[in-house]
C-alpha cells in the first residue's frame, strides 16, 4: 500500500462542509456522547466552516414533525448557507436540491457530521464517495445510539475509503500553520477547548 | 480505493435476510449485549424484514437439544418462511437446503444477524461472500459470548468485505425515502426505539 | 446496628407506589441507562403496582411544557389511579394534593420511582422519611443524566434511610412465596425479563 | 463509632454457609460476572466451606421447573449437606426448614452466596440481622442481573449491618494463621487463583 | 433511623456558596470528568449562586504559583464576592479570613465545591461539618484525579454527615416552586443542559 | 474486494497449532484479561488443539529466568510436542528449529496463540503470513498489558491479513458438522463454557 | 451525626504509617489498577511517611515462600523501620511483634497501605478500631483483584469507621500549611504527579 | 493480500525517531491514558531510542506560548538530537528543517510519537508513508483528548498503511535476540514495567 499511496489532506480552499440532521429531536437520540460534549464538538466543527470559509451546507429531514427543527446555533452561524429541508430522503446524496448544492461548491473534498452516525452521515459519505469525491467525516460531531451502532459505521465507512478524524483534527490539518492567524484560531480553541484555554490562562498570567 | 468504490447499498427489491440460531437455550450465552437489548434489537431486525416483504429464511442448530427452540416471536413473525432445522452443520452455509433457500429467493445481497456472532454469523457471511454475494450483518442483533470475541469477529468479518450495520442503518437503507410510507415505519421506529416514541408523544401533544 | 436493626420489608398490604414524572420529554435526559432498558425497568414497575393491587399515584411535573405528557402506557396501565400534575412544585412531597392522595391510601410503605432520580425522587423519598414512612427507591426504574449524579443520589438517600431496591428485588419482596400466583408473576417476570423468559421457553419445549 | 466498634471476624468454629438457589438456569441469569468468573467464584467458596469444616447448607428455589437443579458440583462437594428445596417461599428464611437447619449448627455467623444477589441473597441476609446473626455476604459468588442491581443491593445490605466480602476474604478470615496448614489452603489457592498458582510454579521451578 | 430523622434540604435564604481553587493550574489536574463537562458544571453551580443570590466566598491556593489564577469566568460572575487568597493553609477552614468570611454571611447551610476533591472540597466540608454547619458538596462542579480518589473521599465524606449532590439537584432544592420564576431558572438550564434546551427549541416550534 | 474473495477456512486437516511463551512469569504480566478467564481461555485453546488432533509446536522464551516455565497444564495436554526452548530470539520465527518443527507439520495454516500478543504472536504471526502461511491468530488466549497495546497490535495483525477469531470460533470452524461427533465437543464445550455447561444440565433434568 | 461529629483528621505528629505486604509476588496479583499506577501510589505513600517523619512499620507475610520479597525499593526507603516477617499471621493484627512495634510508636493515628486491599489492610484496620485507634486506609495504595473485591472491602471498612483516603489526601492533611515547606513537598508531588510537574515546568519556564 | 505480503519490521539499523511536541503544556490536554501511564510510556520509548542508538528528532510547536516547553526529561535523554522548535507548521513534515533532519537520518523507517495524535502523530505520519518511509507509530506514548479522538485517528492511519505498535513490540522487534543484550535491555523494562520487575525481584531472591 505504501508504493501508492496518495496522502489526500485537507485543504480550505478545496473543502466543503455538509452539516446533516443536526435537529432538536433527533440529537436527544444521541447517547454515544455525554449532551454536553456533543454539542460542544458539533459548535466547534460549525465555528470551523465559519472560520476557514468554507462552503456549507445545511440539510434536515422532516423538521415539522418530531425530529424537530435544525438546532438554532448553526442557523445563527450559518445564515446564507444552503438549506435543504428534506421532505422525505434518508440519504441526502438522494435529494437532487442537496447534490446540486454541492457540486456548486466547486469543491472536491467534504467534511461531513450528522444525526445519526450510521444513517444521515455514512449514507451521504458512501454515496460522495462512490462519486469520487475525498470524504471526511467528523467523528466527534456525529452521534447515535451506543457505542456499538457507532463502531459498526465507523468500520463500514473505514472500508470504504471514508477518512475518519475529529473536529480538532480537521482545524490542524485546514489550517497548515499557525502564522497564518494565530489569534483567531487560538480564539476558537480556547472556547471549545477548556484545558487548552486552562493553559492560555496561566500562560496570561504569567506574562 | 475512491476511484473504483461502488457503493453496494442495501436494495429492499435484491435482499434476503437470513436469521440464524436465536433459540432460547443459545441466546442464554449472549453478553456482549443486556438481553433486554439484544431482544429488542432481533425482533426489530425481524420487524423490518416483514416490513419490507423481504424473503427470509429461518434455521437452527440442534434444537431438540440444549440449544433450545426457536425464540416463539421469529416463528410468529415469519410463519411461512423457510425453516432449516440443520441436523448438525456448524456453518449454515454447509447444509444444502440452506443454501438452496437463499438461492431460491433470487436475491444477490443478504442480510444476516444471529448467535453467536463469530460462528453462527460469520461463517455464513464469508462463505456468501466466496459466493459473489454482497453481505450486510446486522451487528445488534447478533450476539455473543463478550466484547473481545466480538470485536475479533467484526475485524475478521470487515478485512473480508462484510458490510456491518446496526438494524437501525438497515432500515433507513432499505427505506430510502419516508414518503414511500411514514406511517409504517413510523410505528415500528415507535415500538423498538423509546426515545422516538417519546419524540412523538411529545409532538402529538402539541398538535 | 445487630442488636436493633428491624427488617422493614415490603409487605403488599402496606405498600403504596409513587411514579413520579415520567414524562416523555424528561425521560430523553435519562442517560444513565439505555433508553430500552429504562422503559422495561419502569413498565416492569408498573407492572408489578398493578398486580400486586398497590395503591398507586402517578404524578407530573409542567406537563404542558417541553417536559411533555406522562408516557401513555402508565396512564393505561393505572386509568383510575390519583393523577396530580403538580402546577409547580419540584418536591412532590410539597404538592397538598400529592401528599393527601399519599395519605389516603393508608399505607405506611412507600415504594418510589422517577425521573430524575436526584430531585424528583430524591426530595419526595428524604421528605417521606421525615414524616415517618418506610421508603423504598426503584433504582432501575429511576433514571438521570450520567452515572456521577445517580451516584451522589444513591449516597445521600442511603444515608437517609432510604432503602435502594431494583423493580425484581421488589417483586420478589411483595410476593414472598411463589404458591400465591405461579402464573401470574412468571407471565410477568416472562415479559420483562427475556433470559427468563428463555428459560421458560427451553423448559416448556421439554415437557 | 470508634469507641463501641467490635469487629466481628469470621471464626471457623462458630460460622455456617449458606448457598442460596445456584442452580442451573438462574445462574444463566447473571451478568454481572463473567460465567467463568462467576462459577469460580462459587465453586471456590464452596471449597472454602469445605475445607474449613463449615456446617452447610443448600436450598433451591422452584427446582422442577425452569430455574433448574443446583449445579452438580454444590452437590458434590456436600453430598451430606442439609438440602432444603423450597416449595415456593423466595425468602429462604421463610422457609421453616431451612431456619431449622440454620439453628441446627448452633452457629452465630452466617456466610452467605447466592443468585441473585438482591433476593436470594439479601432477603435472608436480612431476616438474619434482624434475629441476630452476624451476617457476612460472599460478594463474588453472588450474582445477579447487572451491575445496578448489585450496587443497590450491596448498599441496602450494607446499611443494615452486613458485612461484605469476597471468597478470599472469607477463607483469610476463616484461616487466621498459615501455620495451620499451609499445603491445604494453597491447594485450594492454586485451584482458583490463576496468578498465585503462577507465583507457585516460578518458585517451584527455582527450588 | 427513620424516627428521628430531618431532612436539611437545601434553602436559598440560609445557604451560602464556598468555590475553592477552582484555578486554571489545578484544572488541568481534573481527569474523573472530561474537561468540557466539568467546566459546564462549575459554571453552572455558579450560575445558580448568582441566580438564588446566595452569598458566594471566593478562595484559592498558591494563585502566583503553578496552580494558576482563578478561571476567569468566576470572578467575572462573582465580582464583589469575598475573594481569599490563601498564603499556605491545604484547608480553606484553616484560614481565619475564609471562616470569617463563612461566619459573615450568617448562613447555617454551605455548599461547596472545588478542585481537587480529595482534599480542597472534603477538607474544609469536614470542618464545617464538625462546627455544626450542614453541608452539601456539589459533586460534579468538584473534580480529582480519577474515579479511584474520587470515591474515596465521597465515602469518606457520606460517613461523617456530608450530602452529596449534582449541581442540578441543588438547583431544584433550592427554588421548590417554578411558579417562583419560570423564564430565569429555565434559561439556566437550558444553558447549561443541552438536551433540555433540545425540549425547549422543539416545544417552542410547535407553538 | 467481493470478486476475488476466497474464504480460507480453518481446516482440521491442513492447520497446525503454535502455542508460544505460556510461562508462568509471562502469564503474570497480562492484565487485559482478568487472570481466570485467561487462562480458561489458554486451557480451551489447547484441548480443541488436542481434540482435533493437530500436531502442536510448544515454545518459550528464556524459562530458566524470570519469564518462568511453560504452565504445567500445557505440558501434560502435549507430552509429545516438539518443544523449543528459545536461547534468546524474541520472534519465534527466527529461530530455526521452530521453524523446521513447523514445516515438519506440513500443514499451511497457522493457529497461533501467546503471552504477549503484540510480540510473542504478532511477530511469528506476520513471518508466517510473509512466507505464504495462512494465519490464525486465537484472540482470547493471547494476552497482553492492556487494552490500548491489544488493540494496537490486533489493527497491526488485522493490516496484514492475519485472521482474528477466539478459540470458539477456531473450534467451530475445525469441526464442521456436530456430526462429526457430539460427546467429544459438546464435552469440551461444557468443561470451557459455565453457560453452555448449564444448559446441559437443565436439559439433562428435564430429559 | 452532626451535632456530635469530631473531624478527626490526620496530624502529623501522632500518626504512624503501616506498609502490609507489599512483596514481589503478591503485587503482581494486583489488578485493580495498573502496574505503574500503583507501583506510583505506592512509593508516593511511602515518601509522604519518609517526608512527614512518620514512624513507619513493615511487614510481609512467608517472604521467603511464592510471595516473594519486599520490593526493595520500601527497603531503601525505610532502612531503620521496624521490619516484622511474619511467620504465618494473616491479619498483622494478630501477630505479637507488630502490636508491639505500633504501640512503640505511642501514635494513635494509623495509616494504613497493602497488598491485597480486604485481607492484608483491612483486617489489621478493623482490628486497630476495635482498640480504639483512628484508622486511615491509603486506598490507591492497596491493591486487589478487581473491582468488585475492593469495592466489597471498602464498604465493610467504611461501614466499621475506617477513613478512606488517597495518598494525595493525606499528604495535604498532614502538611496542612503550604507554608510549612513548599520546596520539599513540591518536589514530593513533582516526582509523583505527572500533571503537576508539567505545571511546574510551565511554570518556571515562563519566570 | 497473503501472496504478495511482506512483514517490514523495525530494524535498528535503519530505523530513526521522531518525537512530537511531548511539551509541557500540551500533555496536560492528554486524556486517554492516566498522566502517569502516559509519562512512563514516552520515558520507556525515549530510553528504547537512546538504548538502540536510533537518530533521534526533537521537534516543538510554538514553545514559547502556552504550550511550554519540552519535557526535561526529553531534553535530558537526547542532548544532542536535532531539535527543531517549529515557528508554526503544525504538521512538522511541513517543515523543511524537520523533514532535512529526517533525510539526513538516512533511514527508511521512522517511529513516531508524539501530542495530540490525531494532529502532531497522525500528520507526518501520512506525510512520511506518501513519501515512501516505512512509518510505525507507538500507540502508548502518543495521547488525546479520549478515546473516541483516539480511535478515529488510529483507523485512518490504520487505512493508509501505518503500523500500529506499543512501545514494548517496538522494543522487542527491535532487539530482535536477547542474546545481544540481556542485562541493557532487562534493566530497561525493570524500569518501566513494574511486574516485569518484580519477577525479576522473585527470581534473584530465589538465586
Amino acid at each position: 500500500m505504501t508504493a501508492e499511496y496518495q496522502y489526500r489532506r485537507l485543504d480550505k480552499n478545496d473543502a466543503a462542509m455538509l452539516l446533516v440532521d443536526h435537529q432538536s429531536g433527533l440529537i436527544s437520540l444521541v447517547q454515544d456522547f455525554s449532551p454536553g460534549e456533543f454539542k460542544n464538538n458539533v459548535l466547534a466543527t460549525a465555528a470551523c466552516g465559519k472560520y476557514f470559509g468554507l462552503p456549507t451546507i445545511l440539510t434536515t429531514s422532516f423538521e415539522e414533525g418530531p425530529n424537530g427543527p435544525l438546532v438554532p446555533e448553526l442557523i445563527e452561524t450559518f445564515p446564507d448557507a444552503p438549506y435543504i429541508a428534506r421532505p422525505g430522503n434518508i440519504n441526502a446524496w438522494d435529494n437532487e436540491d442537496f447534490v446540486n448544492a454541492v457540486k456548486a461548491t466547486g469543491k472536491k473534498q467534504l467534511i461531513i457530521a450528522g444525526v445519526v452516525t450510521e444513517v444521515c452521515v455514512a449514507f451521504p459519505a458512501l454515496s460522495a464517495i462512490e462519486e469520487g469525491y475525498e470524504v471526511f467525516v467528523i467523528t466527534d460531531a456525529s452521534g447515535t445510539f451506543n457505542e456499538v451502532t457507532r463502531h459498526s459505521a465507523w468500520l463500514r465507512m473505514q472500508q470504504s475509503g471514508v477518512q475518519l478524524m475529529n473536529w480538532f483534527a480537521m482545524a490542524g490539518e485546514l489550517h497548515r500553520d499557525w502564522r497564518n492567524d494565530i489569534e483567531g484560531l487560538g480564539a476558537l480553541f480556547s472556547q471549545h477547548i477548556p484545558n487548552y484555554r486552562n493553559l492560555m490562562t496561566s500562560y496570561a498570567a504569567r506574562q
